[in-house]
């Protein structure tokens, strides 16, 4: 960031925390300099940055006055957040050793249901690639990761239509290492990084664990991402890079248009601005047809695609990557550092189910029997949940999203399952700043078998006790 | 670090860098106040740190100035190093990605050769956990990781008499992930750490990744810790954290005598410092008796020890772990954010192979033919190797140290061998600053083959040529 934007953001900070009110002049130029140690002509450069956002005015000879809020700003109500302060870990640290807990029914856990991502000719292909020395041997496993599953990942991506070869992936420890890596190697201490309002967790632990500033933008009720507000923030605010999940997003469950991701990537030039896309849940689709990555759309190399075999495969698989393309070097450099190789064993196997054709059978099973899963429970749900309650369901992942009235505390509801050996993914988990407390993501890769009904029932009881308590 | 901790720091640097000289006055308290922007009182805390050190002395009325050099200042000729200046990534980079490449002689590799890894039963074992559905279902390999593998590494600690149970224990995926897990946890941007002169480059790279500054201690000729220069470091700098590799030290191969590491234990408690051991070679001892870890002489928690069964079953298996103690939370919070969990199949499989008490056998037949390789190797260099070249062999690992002429240049040789398809890996990548030019370290876990035999060969001529030109 340059001195400049610094300076820029920070005043910006203090407009928008209110502690500068519409119409207060500010400093001068030359106390502003005095007061932050910058020279006058950052202090000018950042005052004019500001004039062209329009969150600022000049008044001739007699300085610079802090502009009413404009409809732009109230869209960006979040303001920038370092993440240090966001303190959700021991929130979401007390939530996963919850969920993984033996004899819990499952509906908070981020992963699908084992049993469904279990394939016997995978386990065949593992067993067969422990026994055989060579595969154990063989050096391939480095950074960037085995050739020929890098080869068949690219072409994986050439059928989409994505220019790629096998040089522009890097194998990683699953997806959640894939996004740490690309955000590692993309960002500084302090830069800014743009989020979705509502997002997976792990965004904002990332974020925190590098030091990094936060601009949430918020979430558009139709069209899931809200292209006014991503423009606006990238206009207003040094964004360096974007972290975002366009399908499937977790936890809300929508998938942005085509015509939305053109935007993004035109935006993303525009503001010479680097994307992280976050598409764990690329083969959930139920229709069979995969949602066109934002690589497609992106003719600049401003995207790092990540994925990963876990959430279809089993999370013990633990293989995801990155398309990392003219980045691949600098991610190879942070896994050297850090956790080196990826299974060789799980490599090899990959690489045979694969190329022999077990996958793609595998994925329509799986997505067959997720769909028909959901479709029960949104079912059981309608029919059972108290009236002032609505779920958001989409053709594609495990999750549906129940949202209660406003006056509801699904903190509370989650401690309150918690006792009777139930969990579910409370909304706050997905919001560390501008707290959602009503909303509940549920996991729907279960049977409706009679424990699970049984959950379920408890749970709309509980919902409905927390309803008539608080409303 | 406090306040005046940082000033005295700074100052020290000041003064290492020969940027102010012996009985140079330094800025009165009032002025040093302004210079730096601190409060006089914190000033004055950092001018009696310094005294107290014996960096400045004090005269009466007249101010603080800089005292001559002493011995233990000498001794610690490294001072403080900011770890981003140090920009070997790219060497070790270069030099990893030609250790890996196919059908080289790999001398410079950092791990035993994999055929003597390769253990028929472990494959075995994995092979039969890959079929089993069950193990593949369980969820037992979240952090901290599975428990019956927790449970065995704890005894074996308890067989070698340190107190230690299964939730002291965090799983992680190798040790490299081990090491940088534990620094994390200990460290904040800019804090000190103390790491030996000549290591592991990990070490370095794990500092630059989080932004820390080093200060190293010089090696010992005779006893391979200076415990003198150790001592001195901490009562001279704010040291956070020590990172040190005591047994089978790499890449120098020695082993610190129990005494030494009694002492160690002793000085890390009186200055409240605490220690990541490196002991990734731990079973790799010839004479079958694993030396102890400095857990066993720590009495107040400032110890955590990290290993891997990487280098003993192969770097395929991903497996290592931290004896983290009260820091298990702290670690198992960053995994959560980052590489999340370890391979299901190969902890369950390592379960097996130990409670049946594979491993044990496994680690006798690796230690026999080690000692056997590597002394046919420092054999056959004594007898060829020009006689100004020094050879460094101790009982345990598979490196050996050559020791060429002062103005000899071992990264030279390096690139000249790779020419020859042979790597090889040059002393500079072991010490980033004050960097040692002469030295080489040898991967011996190679039988005398012919090739072998060639590529010996090849490389005293090519340290003969060098010695030739460069004497």
């Amino acid at each position: 960031m340059f001195k400049s934007e610094k300076l820029a953001l920070h005043l910006r900070q203090l407009i928008d925390s209110g502690q500068w009110k519409a119409h207060e002049k500010l400093p001068s130029l030359r106390e502003q300099a005095q007061i932050s140690g910058y020279s006058l002509i950052t202090v000018l450069n950042a005052y004019q940055t500001l004039e062209t956002q329009g969150i600022i005015y000049a008044k001739d000879k007699s300085g610079y006055y802090v502009n009413e809020r404009s409809a732009s700003q109230t869209l960006l109500n979040a303001g920038v957040h370092a993440a240090e302060h966001i303190q959700i870990n021991s929130a979401v640290f007390h939530y996963l050793k919850n969920t993984q807990a033996a004899g819990f029914i499952p509906f908070g856990s981020a992963f699908p249901n084992p049993e469904l991502l279990f394939n016997q000719k995978f386990m065949q292909l593992l067993a067969q690639h422990a026994k055989r020395k060579q595969s154990y041997l063989n050096n391939d496993n480095m950074p960037p990761g085995n050739l020929a599953l890098r080869q068949m990942i690219a072409s994986r991506y050439m059928m989409q239509g994505v220019q790629c070869n096998s040089d522009d992936i890097v194998i990683t420890s699953g997806a959640l290492n894939a996004l740490n890596l690309a955000l590692e190697a993309l960002t500084k201490p302090s830069d800014v990084i743009l989020l979705q309002e509502t997002v997976f967790y792990g965004a904002w632990q990332a974020a925190e664990r590098l030091g990094l500033q936060v601009v949430t933008i918020p979430d558009h009720s139709e069209f899931g991402l809200h292209i006014e507000a991503f423009e606006k923030a990238l206009q207003q605010y040094p964004v360096k890079v974007c972290w975002l999940m366009l399908n499937t997003q977790n936890p809300l469950g929508y998938t942005v248009s085509n015509n939305i991701k053109k935007k993004i990537a035109a935006l993303l030039e525009q503001y010479q601005v680097y994307l992280i896309e976050d598409d764990v849940y690329l083969e959930l689709n139920y229709g069979g047809k995969k949602p066109l990555p934002m690589t497609y759309f992106d003719q600049h190399q401003r995207v790092l695609h990540c994925s990963t075999f876990s959430k279809s495969l089993g999370m013990g698989t633990r293989v995801g990557w990155i398309h990392a393309r003219q980045f691949s070097d600098a991610i190879q450099h942070l896994q050297l550092m850090s956790t080196l190789s990826v299974s060789p064993l799980v490599q090899n196997a990959l690489v045979d189910f694969l190329s022999q054709h077990h996958y793609e059978k595998h994925l329509r099973h799986l997505c067959l029997r997720l769909a028909q899963y959901k479709q029960v429970i949104y079912d059981y749900l309608k029919l059972h949940l108290p009236q002032q309650c609505k779920v958001d369901i989409y053709p594609s992942g495990y999750f549906l999203w129940i949202k209660l009235p406003e006056y509801c505390d699904s903190y509370h509801i989650y401690q309150t399952l918690l006792q009777h050996k139930i969990s579910i993914a409370p909304s706050l988990l997905f919001r560390p700043k501008h707290s959602l407390q009503n909303c509940i993501r549920l996991n729907c890769s279960y049977e409706l078998h009679t424990d699970i009904e049984q959950a379920l029932q408890q749970l709309c009881r509980v919902i409905a006790d927390n309803i008539a308590e608080k409303g």
